[in-house]
């Protein structure tokens, strides 16, 4: 209800700010039985933390998690899994510079609007140090849903667009550049622009897309519920995020219907896949894609000036090591919050029917 | 959890297929002391309603609402408000064509292979039919957010795209046009190339952008259930919706961060808008404006090859009244989905402070 | 959230007022496939309606469902089940003595300082009308629990009180007798209380015991969502429940465990049933027996002392005619909500194991 | 959904086995600006830990909370609390005579059928150690609804039953003896008979009061939500609970309406309270008032019978350091869940006038 939990059947919680005492959640409904590789999702964590690279921000947090219940001889019990991520430097930081002032573009003065006050320190919850929790639950999801593939990279750093279709990338070279862009001259033309924007002290959007295969038929809720429907919610439930579309998306608003139709195969599959692999809702076994846009991070390293508290002008200044461009980093959220969305539809769909 | 219910504490379940006895709903969490202006819903429901205009199907649905409970001597009295529109045409029709083969790019083939079985009269519960029960209750949501002012128009059809920005446009003429597109001379060419597309038995996609006015700050929640975010899930649940953004948008990818920062008036207010009146997931008190992308109707007047149950290919072809382009009609659609999220925002903000 | 739905997976949402236009509900979640009994559910109706027999209201209301949705070819579609009754005989009445006063230990008064105001037309929302809606979905919920036998009788009028173990009677005695109490000797004492207690213009109290049979083990979860929390809550829901227990209930609290302790057989089931077939919020297999509690109806034919909206004293009596005994209707309530419970853990527990 | 969660708006997730790493919790939906007196906290886990006097368990455990996040400078900031509460002693213990039989009515064997296999140390999640983030979460409720006043006390201890209403006692001695009964005489009685059961190495069950003042007239949902109705699964979701009641209770339906009708006073108070402050499932001003009946604590220090995961009989006894009689230690559990249905209903209610 307020805002911090996602699904319905595989549900996260999560809690913390950015410079308090730990971030941290609480997976309920995890099903019982699964093996976990606790690497693996250290794996997922540390693709999302800072520092892993030249183009992220340089701060240093180690991210490492702690499960304090849910599993029990590396099994998963069916009990909710709580953990927790302690912040190792919260008391290090100076925000004289953002204590009584409002930064452009951030929440700073809505959180001071809505909740009469604010946890100030490193945009408090509002930082996107949040999605670390994502991650974890994200990778235990994953987990579960071993079967299906779900691959994000990077597709667009400011007006650098790779224009190959998906079916055309090894996902294998995801990993292989800073960027995580599967096309590694397009990732080297953006890893030197990224560095080029961060030497101005400016940052720069991006586009994330993300294939999901081996999904089973079914997966969706016709109505308000469906599968497109709760991607984009989790998708635009991540920092930064101004646009979701897939499958033909916004290009597919000047296609006409005998074009844009998916024509069947006998078996059910089909010769196009304009729908991004879900119909009415609900998954048809295609593979589904879908990209999301990410505004430029609003912390530049260039003077500014904005309001206090009392509504004066004061000229200030972004301060500590920031990410110049938010994508390199995002694409384990994108993954996290995808796999989420897919377990949650997975347990649901198995109360479809009376008998099964 | 089944997918019919919207809203958290304004909150709507619907029911209904396009040819069953009839559609309706239940609104829980209206608020008591409402006065209802029972015209004003009937108008909605009319600015949805096929054969309205030459460019929508020409099919005939009187679509009357009869409101069962919940509304007492003109006003809302705070329990649930049940309603119905009853189907007048349920028995006239003739399945045959997709009682037993699948329409590409519908959803008949997942709800069979989802369900068992499928209610196949007009596409059931899958049709587009449903929205005419969130019309009713965003009607109602747009009554008691009465300062609020919701207006969406049309601003592409194909590749005729209206690049005006929403200040310019003068909102009382979105109804001077069945195109539904506040500029008159664009619209008479999007009415030209619809009448074209129909004639041809093809059909094309577009885009609805909307605008909200007289936000108060603090509406939207920080993590999960970010005010963009519930807005962008309202709309992708939305028949025929491929893609979402709002403020910057996809095109703000491109921009930089020094660009892209909303700088501060000394109110509170900013000086420019790209973040499309939301920060950090909450309204920020500026206009907040969205696109939405609607894929070419899939229902085609053309002959077509699919597949039957058994996996055999049939040839068909779409029969009926059907539109050639769905936004005219989707307009009202989107506006009751955006008032069914601010209503439901509005009431939870009444309860995130200790004392008020 | 207002209070109006019931159930996660198989969900009720009811609307309705005793005298508004219809009275129903949606059912979401119920699954696809079940081959749907009209008849039985009107028989369910018919048990809870009034003018059945001399000791209850006389009161005529044919209590007719109709279905609008969710079912197709006779079976439920796995799409909402949109349900109405409607009210036959809505503006018949009479309410002067309530419309401007408040009835002792009815809702009139809490209802207008929550809402500012009252559709006070025989109780309103605040009716038991509202639950012939319960009704409806139970009879579904029991068609799709087709395995569990849930049976419901009277065990107590006033202090007529029935100390038979219910394994000692013969269920099928339950509708031979207009009190719907197994004991036939029994029942005919209740029954001619009743009719005194009806001579006197007064009410008595009651308690209704329910007996579930065949419930496989593993419904129900650990912590908050207890199966007989559940059940609980279902119950004291009731209008007019003042108490619910289970298994060895208020009586177990004067017993030692070495006493109270469920010893097992090899097979898993228990030699004693204390527990109630629950154990730590789960079924264990064992038969599941719960007694509820109701209240004297508040509604006297007698003249009484009470105040109106500005605090006077007025002198007034209950008018019309209604049930001087609650529990022979309750009974078909009882089952209905304990198969609402029972059909929405029989879900959730399809999503507990990672394989299945 | 998997029972871990309660609440709406005023939200409470709890994790933790007893013998894991941790248990604790996230507090969701707190409102924003309740100053935290963490000592007050303390105390309230303090009257639910064990070790705290000769009639309860011996264990040690400090039950120490850390607070991880939604709390700033003192102040609760509107985000979701994250706590937890290390488990000091996880790894002492031995489990054999635990880990492959099933213990007499406990939920061992449940838990084993519904996820396959447990985490046995100690009863893992079914253990009441998870009752301890409740009280956490409910210190806080508290604080919130600082104007009410929530006393929970026990009134019968086997068949020691205390018949003073709750008018004429004083609560502030519920805290003056260790079985937390305000007549002191009572409680001595009680204390001697709960030593007595303790040296037999038996158990004995009893009942917890609870008065709830200064409620103010509005709260509680009128159809599915009523407030006792939450107040019950509330209570019976506490482990070892098998009976609620509230106002006249199970003693009410050998009451005639004539005598149970609560007549009003001109203020709108009533001159009896037979509603126990609750009238159609809305409080109406008035003290709210109920019991809740415990069974005798499973685990007995005697020889028993059982039987192992294969269906043989073995012979065991229980082991360790348990409570002869819950009731002491469960009344602030009582007061804790009590508090979170207040908190979470008190939201509400400020969502259900237009205007308000």
């Amino acid at each position: 209800m307020a805002g911090n939990s996602f699904g319905n059947l595989f549900k996260l919680s999560t809690f913390g700010e950015s410079h308090g005492v730990a971030i941290g959640g609480v997976l309920d409904g995890c099903p019982s039985g699964i093996e976990i590789d606790f690497e693996a999702i250290q794996t997922e964590l540390n693709r999302r933390k800072p520092g892993q690279s030249a183009i992220v921000t340089q701060r240093k947090e180690p991210d490492t998690v702690e499960f304090y219940s849910g599993i029990f001889e590396g099994k998963t019990t069916g009990t909710p899994i709580g953990f927790a991520i302690h912040n190792t430097n919260q008391k290090s930081h100076d925000y004289t510079h953002i204590k009584d002032s409002y930064r452009p573009s951030h929440a700073d003065y809505v959180y001071d609007q809505k909740y009469g006050f604010r946890d100030y320190r490193g945009g408090g919850r509002s930082s996107a140090r949040e999605t670390a929790s994502r991650v974890v639950a994200g990778a235990i999801a994953k987990q579960f849903l071993s079967k299906m593939k779900i691959n994000a990279y990077v597709s667009q750093v400011g007006n650098m667009k790779m224009e190959t279709p998906y079916q055309e990338l090894d996902f294998s070279l995801i990993e292989s550049n800073a960027v995580r862009c599967p096309d590694p001259e397009m990732a080297a033309k953006m890893e030197g622009y990224i560095k080029e924007i961060k030497k101005q002290g400016d940052t720069i959007g991006g586009v994330i897309s993300c294939v999901i295969q081996n999904v089973p038929i079914g997966l969706g809720e016709p109505a308000f519920d469906k599968l497109h429907a709760e991607l984009g919610k989790a998708m635009l439930s991540i920092n930064a995020v101004k646009g979701f579309e897939y499958g033909s998306g916004f290009a597919g608003v000047t296609m006409k219907g005998s074009e844009h139709n998916d024509q069947f195969n006998q078996d059910g599959t089909t010769k196009t896949n304009y729908s991004g692999g879900i119909q009415g809702g609900i998954s048809n076994g295609m593979d589904i894609y879908f990209s999301v846009a990410f505004k430029p991070v609003a912390t530049i390293i260039q003077p500014y000036q904005t309001i206090d508290k009392d509504g004066n002008f004061v000229q200030t200044k972004g301060k500590g090591r920031h990410d110049p461009c938010v994508v390199p980093r995002a694409v384990p959220i994108v993954e996290a919050m995808a796999a989420l969305v897919m377990a949650d539809f997975s347990l649901l769909n198995r109360t479809i029917k009376a008998n099964s």
